[in-house]
């Protein structure tokens, strides 16, 4: 009799008065890990680039699978098609302009952007159009842009990103990237080149994707911010003419997954919480920010639970994406599933591994209400702000837009849109002290979402 | 009878009271100018990067002939011969390492030094053998350094360089890039690797020059901070094994030169000051920083003199030098020719383009009391510091070394090197409100040089 008593207690209120007193010694029990580095430094430095369809994302696979199944827990992988695009040569100089010397090679520091198609072995040679927008580009005559390379020059907003809006920043520009070469292409472009979409000065180009979707697709890159003042400067002095060679190819879709790790809840009917960070990476830098953090932050929290003997109220379900950076695979083929049924909630990581400062929630706004234990309990680490947002990270927006609450941690963005699909995304950029940071704050929030009762509107 | 006794006046006691109340004027003329930053534009934009030998050091040896002709000097070119070192293919990857998964292609970061040899178009396989010191290298017996690739993994402090000390955090790290190849070459290294002499942190290797003397050479470059993290991190876990190509030429000797012009002093009895900066710069970037921006600012000090109307006492004397960056062949043939006679003192500026703060004075310390108004007017701008010091920049130390008192700007070096020698020393380096700054200090520098009586020592 004790015993039932007991079990109701914990069922009925139990659980809803105990789980706040774990808050403490899991974010103690993160803040002095340092498993998670050393998975991240093992991922980035062993591993590498993990570009969705490459070796190396099956390498990334089968690394964070046995890391999950070390940790316990039950894992599986769920497949799906990926694209599969690979670079290849991406060369391009400026061959004539005003008052270029003779037998001077003038070389552009460039990176082709995901879905690119190829100019052949043979390359292109032809006149530069400089645009600063969209609206620049559609009120041009085609006959003004046909054959032309044209070259988005928008700029990326540095003050905005320092001042802690670097999310912001990056959507401002981003559209010149994702939409750009379209645009081009739609008025007869040979080729188009946008400005790198971020804030530092290091003649660093910043790969990612173009979507062309029922556009033919053309050749582009993103050329270095020093690159694009260069031809702005020379642009005013008259016509600009360029050589670029991208052997970039698109190859069939090729099959990959999600890996997925789940460590068991206690009650069998409660519903799965994800913790989550993407798996694949571009493939200039060794994707550490983007997103080894993110991966080894959510396998942070299995990690905690285990080594403190926790057993969530519900189950927790570590999940590495698959192709959050090119398509979205990964997240259409789990949302396609499981259709959000079944989900108590959702995070996923994936803004680098900056200073935390606490979660932005996609939920209605009675929830922060009920998570005022997590920000107390993570003001000593100074991630106690809790905002409600209309968007999640990427590859659990689906699942969000179907009703599932989301959140993604709010980390300190004023540099990380310099390395961002970059060759610089690498482990040095992942300072240890954040990522325990980083690792205790998605440690704190997951054993709350798997423990608290659902809020109930007031 | 009147103008004798001026004449006389000037002559004798005249000059040294009256030039000083140029300064001002000359300060202000300086500071209001955009002449020096629409040069170094144009010499970076449309010449682009000018490494000694190629076809865009003449480019630049002729643009800036015809400028000091604009401003009204007197030109001449001073023959020498420089080395012609051309760089190549340069690629380098890990091919074996514990933990590598197989088909993952690991590309390094890397850029070729100056004077490297070649290791053939088909490259070189080879182990790494990573070192932190001369005295670590030197320690090993032969037989475990050859045939190996060699890694100078030598950090570069850049919290010293933070607090200002940029040129004391470079000299302690730039040896393994001067000296560290022919080391690594005389213990039988097939290759030598160095860690980037720089403090940024963007996947940026550095090139500059190496000096073999008599050893014999052997291919090296500079590989990025980040890929020698990689190395370290990766040694400690078992063999690394690389491939390295760099097809690197060592072509003969090419002819170049000096570009000199002159703005003839009022006495022709006067001795010359040298305002200077040098021509040349690596291949990588467009040489703003190193050193456009010495050169412009060393003709922004004719052109202010002439906007003024003001004829030194003592010739001016603006020097562009050629080869400063590997071999130094420009300040040889100037030495070898003047051997320093009948010149009053020397000035280069040569450490890019931050904030002045004074003038570093290789001369007996009695001078600096000489110079006092100098500062005095220096101080409207943050550039009043004098102190002495027992060397100056490469292409007048041959002059100091001959008596020459010789004068280098004094600038904000906390992230000179950050840029220094990589593809991202360009034209946005440059605050055009820094380079007005240096011009205005160098202005009313050479003016009192141009006009001060020598001081006597006390």
């Amino acid at each position: 009799m004790k015993r039932a008593i007991l079990w109701l207690s914990l069922v009925s209120i139990g659980w809803s008065q105990d789980w706040t007193s774990r808050l403490d010694p899991v974010r103690q029990h993160a803040m002095e890990s340092d498993y998670s580095y050393h998975f991240l430094s093992r991922l980035c430095h062993q591993v590498g680039p993990r570009l969705s369809g490459s070796p190396a994302a099956d390498a990334a696979v089968d690394l964070v699978e046995k890391e999950m199944q070390q940790i316990g827990l039950k894992t599986r992988r769920q497949s799906c098609q990926v694209p599969h695009w690979v670079r290849g040569r991406e060369e391009a100089e400026l061959t004539e302009y005003s008052g270029k010397p003779a037998n001077v090679r003038m070389p552009l520091v460039l990176t082709t952007l995901g879905g690119s198609s190829s100019t052949g072995e043979q390359g292109l040679n032809a006149q530069l159009l400089l645009v600063e927008s969209f609206a620049q580009l559609e009120a041009l005559p085609d006959q003004q842009v046909r054959g032309k390379i044209v070259l988005f020059n928008t700029r990326f907003d540095q003050r905005l990103a320092d001042q802690g809006r670097g999310g912001a920043a990056y959507s401002q520009s981003v559209a010149s990237r994702t939409r750009g070469p379209a645009a081009a292409s739609k008025k007869g472009a040979a080729a188009c080149l946008v400005r790198a979409v971020g804030g530092a000065d290091f003649r660093l180009p910043h790969t990612g994707v173009t979507s062309f979707g029922e556009t033919q697709r053309i050749p582009c890159a993103a050329v270095s911010s020093e690159d694009a003042e260069r031809m702005a400067y020379l642009s005013k002095l008259g016509p600009v003419q360029l050589r670029l060679v991208i052997t970039a190819q698109n190859l069939p879709d090729a099959p990959s997954c999600n890996i997925i790790g789940d460590l068991e809840g206690s009650d069998p009917n409660a519903e799965v919480v994800i913790v989550s960070g993407h798996l694949d990476s571009w493939d200039v830098g060794t994707g550490a920010l983007d997103d080894a953090a993110g991966v080894a932050t959510a396998l942070q929290v299995a990690q905690t639970f285990r080594a403190l003997g926790l057993k969530p109220r519900r189950t927790l379900r570590v999940i590495g994406w698959m192709n959050e950076e090119n398509g979205g695979a990964g997240a259409k083929a789990y949302d396609k599933e499981t259709e959000g049924k079944n989900h108590f909630a959702a995070v996923e990581s994936d803004l680098g591994c900056g200073h935390c400062l606490g979660f932005s929630c996609w939920t209605p706004s009675y929830w922060l209400a009920a998570l005022k234990p997590v920000s107390q309990c993570l003001q000593a680490i100074g991630g106690n702000q809790l905002e409600t947002s209309n968007g999640a990270g990427a590859d659990i927006s689906p699942l969000g837009a179907r009703g599932v609450p989301c959140f993604n941690p709010m980390l300190d963005s004023r540099t990380y849109f310099h390395y961002h699909h970059t060759p610089a995304d690498t482990v040095d950029k992942v300072d240890p002290q954040h990522l325990r940071q980083n690792g205790a704050m998605m440690s704190v929030l997951a054993w709350a979402l798997c423990s608290m009762d659902r809020p109930k509107a007031p």
